[in-house]
């Protein structure tokens, strides 16, 4: 198949970053990434210049180097320069969290200091529910809510620990750190445990190596200036 | 040893609900159980007539009954009608929640309907943190924090899942269904984890299998009155 053969149908689901429009072929859908910027619980809203372009091209290039790990995920191949032809899943409506250094809700909620390296990443599984806040749930909760079985809760954690290893050392080697990242899963035709979503500066937190300056979304969130540079920034290092 | 014979010395610690004296054998503390309650993180304050008496004697009781299915307590023997003799452990920081029955913040957080028997019983770590509000936390947390290794946490979701499995068919016989309940693991002087703290209607929900009555704290949580009369009856029907 030649991806760029497909045509856009009907959209399927717009989200706060991204549109997933159907095909017409049932399987494969166009997932199509958003300038529009949301931050704080949906109470920060903006634009990041060309932030659509970027995190369509590092998503599918991180999704490409995955496979080449083993990570299954929905991609299927670039489609337009914000957008990509994605494998159809039945998305699992909870937010799959690696930290490796400690920031942001960790800091926060539990007082562990800003920038500690954590010797064991931690993994931890939101509920994706805004009227809620997306709260922290544990793994009983994701079995008690029937959002996963415990056999694909395993695979999840697998593939997030190994989602972890792979791009920790490929960052690292473009000179930043891959403070932590949030991933969602999702089961394709046959049922199998496929990563989806998205893979860039709005999901992940990337701070320089050498500055400490930050690569990501928090330069939004905490109007920190150069935000669309930042994107460009990683854009570049992955690309280079 | 005769428990009795212990002398009390200085105290150790006073909680919200129970005083910890030091003995004149370093290895026994006794386990002073306090008519007072508290509520909703602090802010709801009152005495429960003779709960210290009874959540004591409930407590020595269960402690007892779980040893006999090879959960190991820190429970020694009886000291006086309100107190214990217990072994010194070397508390962890966290609180142990099981759930059979969804109520209370299992329905507030991820709006499960009330009274849902849950097919699956929920097992939650809490950090014990006043001052964050003892929020939960996950089994990585609970790594990365420092609290405890991966074989204690293993330990410790054994034993709360034997505790649950024994006393929820112990209360279930007595006309209770355990709804929920808490408990708090330490380490013994080899580093064995074991049972700690208290198991009583402050520390347990129990619905009556009849009437559907709550039997526990919950009545002086949200003024339902009749307080002093719950714990008598739990009493009653443990010791019957």
């Amino acid at each position: 198949m030649k991806e760029s053969n497909l045509k856009k149908t009907s959209m399927l689901y717009e989200g706060k970053a991204k549109i997933v429009h159907e095909t017409d072929k049932e399987e494969f859908l166009i997932q199509e990434f958003k300038d529009d910027a949301t931050a704080l619980d949906g109470k920060k809203k903006g634009k990041i210049k060309n932030k659509g372009v970027y995190n369509n091209q590092i998503s599918a290039h991180l999704f490409s180097y995955l496979e080449s790990y083993h990570v299954v995920t929905h991609f299927v191949g670039p489609y337009s320069d914000n957008s990509m032809v994605i494998k159809r899943l039945d998305m699992i409506p909870i937010e799959v969290v690696m930290r490796n250094i400690a920031t942001g809700s960790l800091v926060k909620r539990y007082g562990v200091k800003e920038g500690t390296e954590l010797e064991h990443p931690i993994l931890e599984f939101y509920l994706k529910d805004d009227a809620k806040h997306d709260p922290l749930i544990n793994e009983d909760h994701v079995l008690a809510f029937g959002h996963a079985s415990e056999d694909e809760i395993k695979q999840i954690k697998r593939f997030a620990q190994k989602i972890n290893a792979v791009l920790k050392s490929y960052f690292h080697r473009r000179n930043m750190y891959l403070v932590d990242f949030k991933v969602e899963f999702g089961r394709g035709k046959s049922g199998q445990i496929k990563l989806g979503d998205e893979i860039s500066p709005d999901t992940c937190r990337f701070w320089d190596t050498e500055s400490g300056a930050k690569l990501d979304k928090d330069r939004f969130r905490h109007d920190l200036g150069n935000v669309e540079e930042a994107y460009a920034e990683v854009y570049k290092r992955v690309f280079k």
